[in-house]
């Protein structure tokens, strides 16, 4: 029998294991209007279609109000499903609608792919370090942690354990600028990561909400087009809120037809279906040419934005410092003298009204206390300078 | 170590409990244009206030497009967390904005709650018959339902098992036009549930997304208005999918702040935020005198519709069903002679183009094979009469 005050409840096991997360908590102090923070993970809202979102928003209600405010499908909006897939496959996928589940934010696919592939104690592959977001969602449904081996140019497919990865429900992954990292898997380790989870049997969870912000060197393969071939398993999950706009909360898994077919159910059970209005208006707004005419622009700001960092960062930061140059994105990462603290120095930081986010909460396990990460999407030019000088005097 | 095929997935025990719903399947079929169909849950299109949620979706967009369409706290939008305070304080509650979580529908409510609140084999107490979407949601974190004695009032306080209640994780009531019953509690016995509640400190959660719904008899408190008296604690959830639109995915809990912490934890994990565009148009609406105006039109209509299904029961049901006679919502529940089996009776059904939903599916356990449940609020009157005809010679 539970043992509970009175009145009052008992949580569960799983509650026990939630917290708020550390960056959350940064978030908080760091909004303040004299602190110049690299600590969001927010994109910058100058690049929101705001006339775009707006039009379609009204075509939809003034053309097709009723079925937009109606109860829909837990599949998602037919056409939205249809466009995802033809969009996969432009870039070399073979995925059909039905593969397809629009979901309310790419977050809510991690959460829906741990409700149904993860036990206590299942094994999981994550990066190292990864997406907060990911171990967060996946945590709850207490798995066992694995780390696939990486290194500076990110995951090493031939490093893979092979048992471990026989016995793993599956291995998840950011190819392209990944969080907090920025990193970005080379062509090659692609090709031997799909070749290597076929081989032993381990389904692959490609998470890419960055893929299009890409800003320098040339596209690699997403993992979904090197499936087929090499016989692996992709469950790939992509977001509209870096390339349109977050605060819609809507993205996409794509998956095997079974897998699919569970994760729906799931779904229904989670929250019915994903905003008709929002989906509706969205597909509006894709299958115009938009986006071909929009994504340069905020590859541009991000661009550029990126390299005054870049260049911040070679002039104050300390020798002993490196960093990752991404390719595309909105993340560096920052790894210190092996000495220092990125917890304490944030204090600092902060007194110093300039912040970030440590890189520890990355860490699945392990973590690596002398990293950080820096964003530059939301920081205009002159505080980006600013911000890092500050950061390297402290340093 | 899992047992695999090469290359695939294992799924998670917890998968295994999902299974399409029944009434989802039904729905497929009876989307057919020729089938009367009784068997939705969904609100009359017609009651949607399409030109006021227009304009609110543009203003917001026009005057505050960047912040609609950013990231947002997890709690969700302060002004729409304060108004929903107000409204159940106007009701009579003693709520803080920071006891209100914004959610993507209240079915997300229930899903986060199971989140927080369920262990495998916890004790949950539901009535009987009770809301399918509520089983499946707190159904996937393996509880062990326990039934809440109900007579045709409803659910029966003094019968509840005060050992049971004292172990059981909550109690789960749908006070209002319960669907699928149609049912109201009485003042009475709202009033000695909580007192029993607070007795045994059993947490009741209260759902009630048609209570705006009601177009006879006299408004019952809310038990969330009792509690603070007796002591109960009470979790609120509530709905503006049958206010306003269900396809906006908008509803929130009421909980003492602590609840509303983890709550918040788990949602964070879940989907980060419900949408800002979509919290910010209904803050926008609610805040007009919209409502106020707009209630009575779906009172009306679903009062006329429901008075002509009941007509039609009385004219062509044989005298061996019964039916309840609801004073607001949209279900009314049959209980057909012993020897009928409402699924076997369905398939007939069909055949003669008209649908309704077998009760079982609604029973936790011990479900009674010889009910079901009609909705007229998606019906014009003249299919109400036709299909109710149908199935009374079915009869």
């Amino acid at each position: 029998m539970d043992q509970r005050d009175n009145p009052g409840w008992a949580f569960s096991e799983r509650a026990a294991l939630l917290s708020s997360s550390a960056i959350r908590e940064i978030l908080k102090i760091t909004q303040r209007p004299d602190v110049i923070s690299f600590a969001g993970g927010l994109p910058s809202p100058d690049t929101f279609p705001l006339d775009a979102i707006r039009g379609a928003f009204d075509r939809v209600l003034a053309r097709q109000g009723q079925a937009a405010l109606q109860y829909g499908p837990t599949e998602g909006y037919a056409p939205l499903r249809a466009w995802v897939a033809e969009d996969l496959n432009r870039r070399g996928g073979r995925i059909s609608p039905d593969e397809v589940l629009i979901v309310s934010g790419s977050q809510q696919g991690l959460d829906l792919l741990g409700k149904v592939l993860i036990d206590p104690k299942s094994k999981v592959g994550v990066e190292t370090p990864s997406y907060l977001g990911a171990l967060q969602a996946f945590g709850l449904y207490q798995p066992e942690f694995v780390l696939a081996p990486c290194d500076d140019d990110g995951l090493v497919p031939e490093a893979l354990d092979f048992e471990l990865a026989r016995c793993a429900r599956f291995l998840y992954v950011l190819p392209n600028f990944q969080n907090p990292t920025g990193r970005t898997l080379s062509r090659a380790r692609r090709e031997a990561l799909v070749v290597q989870a076929a081989s032993c049997g381990l389904p692959l969870v490609e998470d890419d909400p960055y893929g299009d912000l890409r800003y320098g060197g040339e596209p690699e393969p997403g993992l979904y087009t090197l499936a087929p071939a090499a016989g692996a398993c992709v469950i790939r999950l992509g977001s509209f809120s870096k390339v349109l706009a977050p605060g819609l909360r809507l993205g996409y898994v794509a998956a095997p037809r079974e897998l699919i077919g569970k994760l729906v159910q799931a779904k229904q059970a989670s929250d019915l279906h994903t905003a008709t209005l929002t989906q509706m208006a969205v597909h509006e707004i894709v299958q115009s040419d938009l986006l071909v005419r929009h994504l340069p622009v905020i590859q541009a700001l991000y661009r550029t934005q990126c390299e005054i960092m870049l260049a911040a960062l070679a002039k104050y930061f300390p020798k002993t410092a490196k960093w990752t140059r991404p390719q595309g994105g909105m993340f560096i990462w920052v790894e210190l003298a092996p000495d220092i603290d990125s917890t304490q120095l944030l204090a600092r930081a902060i007194a110093a009204r300039v912040a970030f986010v440590p890189g520890a909460p990355f860490y699945a396990l392990c973590p690596k206390t002398n990293t950080l990460r820096l964003s530059f999407a939301t920081v205009p030019e002159a505080q980006i300078k600013e911000g890092i000088k500050r950061l390297g005097e402290l340093l």
